[in-house]
């Protein structure tokens, strides 16, 4: 199968089973739609692709933890748009899931999220006992304190940020989850393969701040310009356009270099390449 | 050691997790405050009975399981908290983590105690990797969508609520997780367990009802009469107080009745005796 329709079809089997007969229908409804239509999906794909390269023996294990890194960047998402954060109106070219659905539904959909992720690695990894600890370890220290997703955004409330931790924790954390993951959930060593994931967080973080700038809200399908209007720190705004497309090609280099010693390398790179690209929107794809 | 003191050393270890050098100091510090000082514990008080009962032949395990029990009651009192929900400006006899905190944190300390939830169980469970999977799926079903009790406060969300499905999600689902988990943490068939714990999570909604009818906010650490406020169902106001206690007294007897077969029946009977008696502040208990 398509890797694209792998990811989907494991998504909607996650999600399938939030909706199962007793579910509140507002929340089942906002679940759904807080994970399709989706973006690229990039996460998932990294995480499928390390796996690849590592042999994939266990095909149910490594799609459990694709959809579990999906699942729990959708959550992010959901709680990030809330208005206590972002206050963000779109999302993914349509309303965020707090002004479609009110604050109530979306906190707890992101909830929801959050747990659906550990619920799906459970089932996902049930021939594998011996991998399941490791890959609930990896995807929670991606996710929770001190350094994950919500320690990246916990920065936004202190009084004083510090920015290494901050985007590393924000962006980078989870990228690394999903090369880790994808090795893990094949048996192989995952130590390996988290200075990719934390160079392909790095440079789509710069590619994110690059589009915030340069991209009009149609193209990326929320708000552009947040960062200035938030007072967040911006790669693009503080390195200049130009010095930012040089740090995004410098990353993506380096991201290739990184790729451990594997059976499936040349592949894994091939895909490396292909992916970073969909990082920017067409409109900055010729400049990079 | 005695279990009120291994429940708060479990729950010492997971928060310090989640303190570790590079948290943002303001999350770490709220996510400590959300989980010390507790309440009863009565849902790990429960877990840890279950386990012994069950023979308890990894107490790293049974210990896990209570800890992830209680930071997932934590997680979910201090969303409930939140002004989109209850907007309860107190709680465990100080401000709410929202009142103390301010929102953004509160959104973030309920997502990382749920995430801690299952790091601890990935972590405690290591010796016993065969029965992770169990543990996670057992707590992720207790507290997400369609059945746990993220679903349980989102009913409040629907123009029309499936009353029995609202409570036993809301209160039910982790007592039931706490009688569950503790079984499978023990390596002991985790279903028969089951229907203690929904006697008892019922029962509890009904001593809850009585405290929020009957008693004043110093005695129950929250605001008395939300119920009412917020126009949720209360058995005491449905019942009275004389046909709640009623309930609550046969409740508490079928609890007893449906303990299954094991080594450690008659200590477990004694065990829910004291703790049923537990679920009422003293002005209440004679009445009982």
């Amino acid at each position: 199968m398509d890797v694209g329709r792998r990811i989907e079809a494991v998504l909607d089997v996650a999600v399938s089973h939030a909706e199962a007969p007793g579910a509140p229908p507002l929340l089942a409804e906002a679940i759904r739609y807080s994970v399709f239509p989706g973006g690229h999906r990039i996460r998932p794909r990294l995480c499928l692709a390390v796996a690849r390269a590592c042999g994939d023996d266990d095909p149910a294990a490594s799609d459990a933890a694709a959809a579990a890194i999906e699942l729990l960047h959708c959550a992010s998402l959901v709680h990030d748009d809330l208005p206590c954060f972002d206050d963000a109106p779109m999302r993914r070219q349509k309303p965020s899931v707090h002004a479609a659905f009110g604050v109530p539904l979306a906190v707890l959909t992101g909830d929801a999220l959050i747990v659906a992720a550990f619920e799906t690695l459970a089932r996902g990894a049930a021939r594998s006992p011996g991998r399941l600890a490791a890959l609930v370890g990896l995807v929670a220290r991606a996710v929770g304190s001190p350094s994950g997703i919500v320690a990246g955004q916990a920065w936004e409330s202190e009084p004083h940020v510090d920015l290494v931790e901050y985007q590393q924790a924000k962006t980078g954390a989870l990228f690394a989850a999903a090369t880790v993951a994808g090795a893990a959930a094949a048996g192989a060593a995952p130590l390996p393969w988290r200075l990719l994931g934390e160079c392909l967080g790095e440079a789509y973080q710069v590619a994110d701040d690059l589009r915030d700038v340069a991209c009009r809200q149609e193209e990326i399908g929320k708000p552009a310009g947040r960062d200035a209007t938030l007072g967040r720190p911006n790669a693009a705004a503080l390195l200049g356009m130009g010095g930012a497309l040089e740090r995004l090609r410098r990353l993506t280099r380096e991201a290739v270099e990184v790729i451990p010693d594997c059976s499936g390398q040349a592949v894994m790179r091939a895909e490396i390449e292909a992916q970073t690209r969909l990082f920017l929107p067409a409109s900055l794809r010729e400049a990079a």
